[in-house]
């Protein structure tokens, strides 16, 4: 798009092509990583997770609406919001939105942001708080869930170590249902994170397979690190043996492991049982 | 297929057309429940799921195996075991596994088996048994990971309340990791549910929104019944009405739920609790 033709920011504009360059650039940020890591965007669908990005102060480059989402109070505000902090509002039919998205039933909203990924100097041990690290995730549906468990119990973010998924994938932030938008998230190399677990104040406890100790047993001296490992090969050695807590979900049956977020959200539970209580 | 050709059970067959029958049928399988349903056959990939299986009795129609996989002395054995139960042996290349699964990097193994869904009469409240009930539950990949949670806690099955998502659909079946083998599965209507609840002997707990106790106070009498409600809508409220025992995760942050495979095996821990333990 030349510079001339290239919409001012803040504004709104009709799209119902879709050979439109946005809305190839949307096709192209869904379809693959290369592309929202070179832009540094991704798309979440639905007008609840927009509501939340906004909320939360999120940048929104684009947010497109659809016929339905025009008449609807709450999409009216979110569009107004988003144009006022320098969003392009895209009205759409629906099958501009299913072209974006490669949906049937497109969700009749679909926000394109600023990616936001801390460093390991955003990792701050204090007191009462519990990071999650996940060495090497590869499932994006187990990343997005584990991202949004740690919302539910309070927790403060979720590192990433080495070559994990991308938390950005529009699969991952499906599965987050809106805490993308609530809980840091902190790229490490695995090199970083050792030192990290070597020098980390209080219990740095990893679930692992040869992990003598049922997880219900340690106490957790806060601040906690929680670490995970791997969907197939479980933790490294080396990683695991700077953990100084190798702990152990009991199994009974004839499954191998757990899945990798449902481990995560009952050690989490365990780890941050005495934040978690029934408000009356 | 014709009588003449059709191919003898308990045989091995060489299928390199893409449009060969079986193949077509495998394709039909993999992608519409009408098929599955009208068969009362499902499709499960890889040599684990094969074994798996095997060693649990279950009824073969066809196992395809790729060039690596006959090479495999587990998979040669699986194979063999397959045939003798009268199962046809597709030996099968690349390209045609691709074509069954749809799948870039199909698994060199791909069965496809006789299901079997047990009805009300299966569930038996025995003394120690616990059996999770999940009311319209959609997502495959979450009922998927239940089976799995249900089979490591050592719980006695999964009543599939009302309308849910196809327990044989390929994603279900690979997300249980082979425990779809090893864990019954039952299905029931929604008044039969409700009058089950009713005259169950032990603790009918259901997590639920409106719940007033923190899942980690009752004491669990078995048997026990938990009950999980629909992803969107939670449990309605005339089955809620028929669980005793109203319970509730409690969640800090800004997460509106938990991921309902995450709640349920968090539930399951707690209500498992006494029976898991690590062996020495």
């Amino acid at each position: 798009m030349s510079a001339d033709n290239k919409p001012r920011v803040g504004s709104v504009k009709q799209i119902t092509s879709h050979s439109n360059p946005i809305v190839k650039e949307i096709k192209g940020l869904v379809a693959q990583r290369k592309h929202r890591t070179q832009s540094g965007l991704f798309v979440a669908e639905g007008l609840k997770l927009a509501t939340d990005a906004l909320e939360a102060g999120w940048q929104v480059r684009y947010l497109a609406i659809g016929p339905e989402a025009r008449e609807n109070p709450i999409a009216q505000k979110a569009a107004a919001t988003a144009k006022a902090r320098g969003a392009l509002i895209l009205e759409v039919n629906t099958a501009v939105l299913s072209a974006m998205t490669r949906k049937d039933n497109p969700q009749m909203v679909v926000g394109v942001y600023e990616q936001k990924m801390g460093d390991i100097s955003d990792v701050i041990p204090e007191m009462s708080t519990t990071w999650v690290a996940l060495d090497r995730v590869r499932d994006p549906g187990n990343l997005g869930t584990v991202i949004r468990t740690v919302d539910a119990v309070g927790a403060s973010g979720v590192i990433l170590v080495g070559d994990c998924t991308d938390p950005f994938a529009v699969e991952t932030v499906r599965a987050t249902m809106g805490s993308l938008f609530h809980v840091p998230l902190v790229k490490v190399g695995k090199e970083a994170f050792r030192d990290l677990a070597k020098s980390w104040p209080g219990t740095v406890a990893a679930t692992h397979l040869k992990g003598s100790v049922d997880y219900r047993v340690p106490k957790y001296s806060e601040p906690v690190l929680l670490v995970m490992g791997n969907e197939q090969q479980g933790l490294d050695d080396e990683t695991a043996s700077v953990c100084k807590t190798l702990i152990r979900i009991p199994q009974v049956g004839q499954a191998d492991s757990l899945n990798l977020a449902v481990a995560t959200g009952i050690a989490l539970y365990e780890v941050r049982r005495d934040h978690l209580s029934l408000e009356e």
